[in-house]
């Protein structure tokens, strides 16, 4: 049986409903995000794509995403890893801040350039603001120097990726189907690396939520197919979906 | 600190509503399940006890308790563990049959005795039986000589207790506070054991669903106090509750 990795970034928060920049903010899941991540349950059983091990990030949007999917599987007792390492890309000073808002503050432009320019930080957090990971308990085990105050998403990948490959990749000796439950910006890390694309690729390639993205490898674990779980009409509305986001 | 265990007994399932012998058949929550699964939660935060990390079992309803509580505390993101050995006792031939019936059927006395005799079982499933767990794909990796056909309360606490004794208590090492959420006869096995109750005892102890039920241990992990985190008439309710079912 050839392995495959299923990836599905968590469907619409309150706070994408609210069109705010969200990053590590753990905001909850809308009831039309709750619905999608049925849906991305629906879409596996009907592509036969069953998922034997699953990881997901410290973000209830994309934990609740992951639950919500499984119990449609009525795969509610497979094993899920939980770490931060597949977080959202932090936002610094911007989470919080309204995306249009901030468009018309700063100039769309240069909400363009936070959100899509590969090495592009937004401004930081200071390090007691009540939104950074260093005064939150929940990251109280990790070590500090790897906790950001702000990040790019060159840098959001540069800390998903060892936790993808030192974690997730080895659980393919023991199960042929691995499930990441995520967010836009920590799967990309991972679609960039598996598809080996350029960081000009990746910033232009939109995750859509709650479709899973199925990858399919050969025995020696080299990508043969990368294919969305929906028609391809669905797939690029929501691609547009959110690539229009932050426009004015 | 004082290292603390908290038991959450899942609330009702669409199956207790329906006062059918459930054991390990798979069935969900009802409505008035998720809330006591919800006021879980708040009574873990009303009194001051944050699990760190959690255990459950294979069953949707006792994991879909622990979801919900975790969710109520804003504390999704905890490590949780499942295992099929905090499955609730399999109830062999009388699982999907009604209390009732089987209590006209087979008289009150021998339903009273499946249900509250420590070592009696009732009749054992066939091992091809759909019901049986040897055809059940969720525990393909468990050893086949393990898996249960039928189990008394003996039976389940004598499944129940290694992982326990193997994998629960180690891992207070790291952790001040542990919360399972599982099964009213596979959390009769741990209270048993951590309260040194004889069967008498434990048989006619009732946990009540969706209460907290905490333990602290002093530093050499002995036992120091237990108690459930309601008022005591809330208690008694809930216990008289569990001990009327599988009456006429």
């Amino acid at each position: 049986m050839n392995k495959k990795l299923i990836l599905v970034r968590h469907g619409q928060s309150e706070w994408n409903k609210l069109n705010l920049f969200t990053g590590w903010k753990d905001v909850d899941l809308s009831e039309q995000g709750k619905q999608e991540a049925f849906e991305a349950g629906k879409a596996m059983i009907q592509y036969g794509v069953k998922p034997q091990i699953c990881f997901t990030s410290y973000l209830k949007r994309a934990i609740k995403t992951l639950n919500i999917a499984l119990d449609a599987m009525d795969l509610d007792y497979l094993p899920v890893y939980k770490s931060w390492r597949l977080n959202e890309k932090h936002y610094g000073q911007l989470q919080g801040l309204n995306k249009k808002e901030t468009a018309e503050k700063y100039g769309e432009e240069q909400v363009l350039k936070w959100r899509r320019v590969f090495d592009c930080q937004p401004p930081a957090l200071e390090e007691n603001d009540e939104r950074s990971p260093l005064v939150d308990e929940r990251y109280k085990d990790v070590d500090k120097k790897d906790l950001p105050l702000t990040e790019s998403l060159k840098d959001c990948i540069a800390r998903c990726m060892p936790y993808f490959n030192q974690t997730v990749l080895p659980a393919f000796k023991n199960h042929d189907t691995v499930l990441i439950a995520a967010h836009g910006n920590s799967l990309r890390g991972i679609v960039m690396n598996l598809k080996k694309m350029s960081e000009e690729e990746i910033i232009k390639f939109n995750i859509p939520t709650g479709i899973p993205y199925v990858f399919t490898f050969d025995e020696n674990m080299n990508l043969i197919k990368d294919e969305f779980l929906a028609d391809e009409q669905t797939v690029k509305k929501l691609m547009d979906a959110v690539a229009n986001q932050g426009k004015k």
